[in-house]
């Protein structure tokens, strides 16, 4: 797994009815949101469709209402969008990774303190 | 990635010097510290022994201290405890643990509260 320095803090949760929630499916719900398409969603994250319809299976599986909800009559490939389930488990995860970021940043400091500065150096010259 | 039923939160903190410290490297530390032994302790994880000190090296090399010291003199494979910053590691990721997870805690009920009962109870008498 890479790090993005953009997001130090890689969070996961995993809920009963055997589902977790991390980076990955809240980004796509993201993607859903922003691009109206589990296609064009996953294709901005690198994912394949299968992969990305699997995620969004998962989690209409898992909670009591569907995550998304898809256009009657368009094609099977676009026309998504977020119901009301599936803001709210966006929102939620996003709120829940700021307010661990929060609680976590005096331990943050602490590690970062051991951290070798010539080795911190090193790389940002390289 | 498996969900461990006892530990829902599945967190990892990319530091600079392009280290992470996640679940991995923690149980590890722990490992060490509780059998006395790389060996050991990469074993009742199930990890060899040449994963268990690669990542004990990439934390040797990010920190300004090594994490572990190991005997002088003694088998190559045993005699390892932790340093004080290696203890400082493990403390400060576990209380991190802690934090997060207090602080996370009511959003967690919204996604629970979002699952279907109805699955739960079939996962339940499965």
């Amino acid at each position: 797994m890479t790090n993005n320095p953009d997001r130090p803090l890689h969070l996961r949760i995993a809920l009963e009815n055997d589902i977790a929630i991390g980076p990955g499916k809240a980004d796509l719900l993201e993607g859903i949101r922003d691009t109206g398409s589990i296609a064009a969603a996953g294709r901005q994250m690198g994912m394949s469709y299968k992969r990305a319809w699997s995620l969004i299976e998962a989690m209409n599986t898992a909670f009591s209402q569907p995550v998304i909800e898809t256009a009657r009559g368009g094609s099977a490939r676009g026309g998504a969008r977020l119901t009301p389930t599936g803001e709210t488990v966006l929102a939620t995860y996003r709120h829940m990774m700021r307010a661990a970021e929060s609680a976590i940043a005096p331990d943050v400091e602490i590690l970062q303190s051991l951290l070798d500065p010539d080795q911190r150096k090193r790389e940002n010259f390289d």
